[in-house]
C-alpha cells in the first residue's frame, strides 16, 4: 500500500524520530502537533532551526556552542577570568549555569578519556586548556562526572597542569540536597562522612 | 546571571520543548544533538520544517493533511471509492494505514462530540461526510475510539446517514491480538464472547 502521506511529511517525521527522546510514534505525534499549530510552532521552528544551523559556532576559546565566537560567556566582562571550570560537555556547562553556581569561565573538553571507547588525550580539547590555564588563571575547577572515566580524566588533567602555578580543585562528593541516606551508595556515604563540615 | 547561550539557541530550545513528548530538559538535549549533527540532522530538519510549513494543506475532500489537495489517498485510483472509513483524527488514519487494513478512502472528523468540552456537531467535519456518503459510497466504516465520546459520535453519524442507501459498520470489539484475558476488562470480554466466531 502506498504511503498515506507525502514524501515531505514523511521526511519531517523521520528527522524528528532521530531526536533523543523521540521515537517513530512520538515523532508522528510531534509532526501532527506542528502541523496543527502551524503559525505558532511550525513556522517559528523552521526559522529557528535555519538560524541556528546558519549561525551556531563552536567557541574557539572554551569549546562551547553559541551564535558568536568567542561565546557570550567568554566575552562577558563580569565573569571572573581567573577561574576556569572544566566540563565534559556543553550540557554540563548549561547545567552549572542554570544552578548559577560560580561566575567564572568554562572549558569544554568534548568528552572524557575512555580507553575502551578509543578516546585518548588527542581527542579532547586539552591543548587549549593548558594554554588558557597558563595565562591569568589562578584556579581550575574540574567539574567532571563522578564516573570512572570522569575521575581518570580529572587525574590526567591534574598531571597536565602540575607545572603551572594554578590551584586545581574538583566538585565535592556528598549527599545530594534532598537525598535520603538510605538510598545512597556506600561510596557516597563514605565521602560525605570524610568531608563532613562544621554546623 | 546572563543566559549562557545566545537568544537564537534559547528560542530553538523553547520551541522544541513545546513538542509533545519533550520537556525543557529533553529539548536542551535535542538542541545539542541537532548542533552536533548539523549537516546530518539540523540542516535537513530546517529544510523539512520549512517545506512542510509552506506546503502542507488540509485535504478539502477528506480532512487529512498532505502536501497536495486532494490528498495522496483521495487521488489514489487503486483505492476502493465505495468504502469510506470515518476516523477522529489524522493520527488514526495513519495508524490504520500502517496496519494496511483496508484499501479504501477516509474521512477525518477532526474530533468527536463531547458536550463537556463544548464540542458539538458544527465543530466536526460532518456536512462534508454526508455529501461524500451520498455519492457512490456503499459502506461507511466508523473507526472511532471505543470511548464514550467516540461511541456517542458513532451513533450520531448513524442517525445522520440513516436516509442514505449505505451500509454503516463499525470496528469489532474483542480481545486484542497478543492480549491476555486476565488483564482485560469485563466489557471487552463480554463483547468478545458475544461476537465469538467459528474456528
Amino acid at each position: 500500500m502506498a504511503s498515506p502521506i507525502g514524501p515531505e511529511l514523511e521526511r519531517l517525521i523521520q528527522l524528528l524520530a532521530r531526536l533523543p527522546g523521540l521515537g517513530p510514534r512520538s515523532a508522528r505525534r510531534a509532526a501532527l502537533h506542528l502541523i496543527k499549530k502551524r503559525e505558532a510552532l511550525l513556522e517559528p521552528l523552521a526559522d529557528a532551526t535555519r538560524v541556528v544551523s546558519e549561525r551556531v559556532v563552536v567557541c574557539s576559546a572554551c569549546g562551547s556552542v553559541d551564535t558568536r565566537d568567542p561565546c557570550t560567556i567568554c566575552c562577558d566582562p563580569k565573569r571572573d577570568p581567573s577561574i576556569l571550570i572544566v566540563v565534559e560537555d556543553v550540557s554540563d556547562l548549561w547545567a552549572l549555569e542554570r544552578a548559577g553556581v560560580l561566575n567564572a569561565r568554562y572549558h569544554v573538553l568534548g568528552g572524557v578519556l575512555s580507553p575502551l571507547d578509543g578516546v585518548g588525550p588527542d581527542d579532547l580539547n586539552l591543548g587549549r586548556l593548558v594554554e588558557r590555564a597558563a595565562t591569568g588563571v589562578s584556579e581550575v575547577v574540574i567539574a567532571l562526572n563522578a564516573t570512572v572515566d570522569g575521575q581518570t580524566t580529572a587525574h590526567y588533567i591534574t598531571d597536565l597542569l602540575q607545572h603551572l602555578p594554578v590551584k586545581i580543585t574538583r566538585l565535592a562528593h556528598g549527599v545530594p540536597v534532598g537525598g535520603e541516606l538510605d538510598y545512597l551508595d556506600e561510596g557516597t556515604l563514605v565521602a560525605a562522612m570524610r568531608q563532613r563540615t562544621a554546623l
